[in-house]
């Protein structure tokens, strides 16, 4: 008998299954501290305990993108092992904060199927759940993946594409419990800049690059729980390569994008994301944003921007997007659509 | 006065005498999550307060390699800083988790002195325990190594070499304190397999594969306080290389192991451990068990396997071991003999 | 409206100026043992809480240098974003232990400002505090940059140069509150030695080198949430390189002195620092320490000892410090003064 898992073949799925993922896992203040040393992120209300206490929190919580990621990391071995590519993200929408402390596990249901024509493969569309150790939901996404059939041809099931939003509506954006942004500190988060500071259109160099280097992207996807063999191991790709977990370029771009958007601390949901280029060790990437929607939230305190974060490498032209056919630019490695909180 | 160490040579030790190694060690959550950065890992207990509290421990304790790793880095300054060689271990017993916030100190007796032919050099064997805040005994193991005579030729001391156990006896392992799998989570450890779904010389493929890289063995080395130089130190070796730690090998071995035993998670002792040929940053490694002798535990609860693990180069043929002549094969790292806990 | 900050120029300062520093930050175990990995340090003060305790302390602080670091690195995005080079440092003196938990943020002063002669650039010195929730400075010092000015030539300012003491007078030098070196435990310190050990001209070799690594230096400037270009981005300089953080080298040397400076496990204050020439990861380093004064501080419990730390690559000849211009030689990387707590 086989003891070890070779993941799932587009054949092992069906409409309606939910798989539980295994391999619990609590996050710490250690964690926290390795996110900071791989990335170069400076939201107060994740950096200072007494920022986000100020800010009505019990504590610093942990950034939205570790929970993404952890959540992401344990569907890893059920969803995407045998996964050809990464296809992108919708409706994802945050609940609740996580603390250091707490622990976090990962559930998916399977909500859509769909061959491909050359059948080798077929497209996966799943949404999947972070739940604390409370069983509360505190993240949920849709993720969709090309996964390889075990068996070339073989029998052709039935096809669902699920209706996805474009757009997760911003009345469905949850604020965290008691936060409260009554004596928000403009000085400490480094950037004075309110909701009506920004208007739709607008674009932001974020300025800074970083040259990705392999120990580190290997760290972070570890961190993860992701076992995706192409990340760590040059003999996985025909290429001898390692590629870079997408989640990587997801952080680093978000960070980066501190740099004129200090007080978009808090991500409320995520819209929709795409890989369109893999990034690889010595690729110097850097990021810009543009604002796509602004919105009022609640009684004066909170608004939130719709903004396009793109991470695109050095050598692109500045704000790339697509190129002349209508596809992405070469040089364009991620088009995210996110909702992040902000102070009017 | 010269005030820096040197370390000790082989004509520094005597049979019976006790070193008491410096610098104790607090170890935190900071050190688990490097070490899941660091190392595949993700033995639920290990990764998870839940888990472990479930299985009746009081809360998730350090992964054993982490205080195998941390006691053998405290004595290297006193032991191994002029070896030529770590030859092996043995006896290597778990006496009791750790927990984050429990501090560790070592200790080491010398218990087998050997000269070598050559005059130039020696065997010393020593017993190494280490021991926690409150003065318990957390962990013992036996390792020799070659270490330089600083004076060649010299006066030749008496002989003694010591009895150590090919492996140690069933009845000796410990299991831990309030340890219990009545409610034991198979879907969150991710493999539904007990003691007795392996059977004795089955093997198992792990799978995947990692491409060893530079600042990440260094990192886990620096972590365990472990100052051997040849680990950072590219002028320390004649090929200009930084030779890996055998203890990231012994960690990424196990971490890799996950796949297929992911409910072997409480390492119980270690029988044996040979390095058989070094490891340098750029080698894709991966990993294989063998199933060397199974056995029950107690009351129905707990078995305990018997396991090979051996550590090889991508280039290897699957499950190398030896090789024609009966040496291990030039790709062969790592062949370790230990016992892990598993439920019944 | 430009929102992302290119940092701040020559013109945009003057004397008396007050700046606070963005993006508080709580320091964690997490940070201290991402420190741990990154520097081969092995101070049990900062290692073991129960050797801190027993000195006196409520529990394990955080690394002089992790603090030192922090509230440089806040600094960096006000002070020295677009500096062409750090001059100096001098005057910095530690008040307080920083403990895991507590929160730093950092603010200002401009004492110092002289334009170069050749109108592209000025001198800015700075004073830096480090301040904890609490309001209490636990940190002060003094820098010196230069700084690009933004319109060539223009205006030129008063021109003041503040006076900097060459050495902190020891009786100005600050025991932690209830540090007790009475139960002083040296063989878990690892070392002997005592104020008395050493004498005025001993220089000593410290024997350790480490070769530099990418990811690394990276990893510990993002930490410190120092957000320099030249350290993370190959096309922030011509050369292609990415340029070791200054406290890295510090950091580094420092710990390596810990072999022969086992026991001068605190920093009292850090007389003044050059970063004689860069460093690049592929760089092989070693330290040496010279001892320039010693003192008694109080009632024969503690000493200081004045050092000279020195940071040179391993192809320097022993002990370089200047070539025979009476400049650095240029091998020497780091040239530090420093007090170091010591007992007697």
């Amino acid at each position: 008998m086989d003891k070890s898992k070779k993941g799932y073949f587009f054949e092992d799925y069906h409409l309606g299954q939910v798989i539980d993922h295994a391999v619990p896992r609590t996050l710490t203040d250690g964690d926290k501290a390795i996110y900071q040393s791989l990335y170069p992120v400076r939201y107060p209300i994740y950096s200072s305990e007494e920022f986000a206490k100020n800010c009505g929190l019990v504590g610093s919580p942990l950034d939205n993108l570790i929970v993404f990621n952890t959540i992401f990391g344990k569907s890893v071995p059920d969803i995407s092992l045998n996964a050809i590519a990464n296809l992108g993200y919708a409706e994802c929408r945050f609940f609740k904060p996580v603390y250091p402390g707490q622990s976090l596990s990962a559930r998916s249901e399977i909500i859509g199927l769909k061959e491909n024509s050359n059948g080798e493969s077929g497209i996966v569309w799943v949404r999947t759940f972070g739940i604390n150790e409370l069983e509360e939901i505190i993240l949920t996404f849709v993720r969709w993946v090309i996964v390889r059939k075990s068996l070339i041809g073989g029998i052709k099931g039935k096809t669902f594409i699920p209706k996805l939003a474009k757009s997760i509506d911003s009345t469905d954006l949850i604020i965290p419990d008691s936060l409260n942004y009554k004596n928000y500190d403009y000085t400490q988060s480094g950037e004075k800049f309110g909701l009506f500071d920004y208007k739709v259109g607008e674009r932001i160099d974020h300025v800074d690059r970083v040259t990705i280097s392999e120990s580190e992207h290997m760290m972070a996807t570890r961190l993860w729980q992701n076992t995706a063999k192409v990340h760590f191991d040059i003999t996985a790709r025909t290429d001898g390569r390692r590629l870079v977990y997408g989640g990587h370029i997801i952080s680093m771009g978000r960070a980066l994008s501190f740099n004129g958007l200090a007080n978009a601390q808090i991500i409320l949901g995520i819209n929709s994301g795409v890989h369109s280029n893999p990034c690889f060790a010595s690729d110097t990437i850097e990021a810009w944003s543009e604002i796509l929607e602004l919105t009022e939230l609640n009684n004066k305190q909170f608004g939130a921007l719709r903004l396009r974060l793109v991470v695109q490498k050095a050598e692109a032209t500045s704000f790339s997007l697509f190129d002349v056919c209508g596809g992405y630019d070469q040089n364009v490695l991620l088009d995210m659509d996110y909702w992040a909180l902000v102070p009017i």
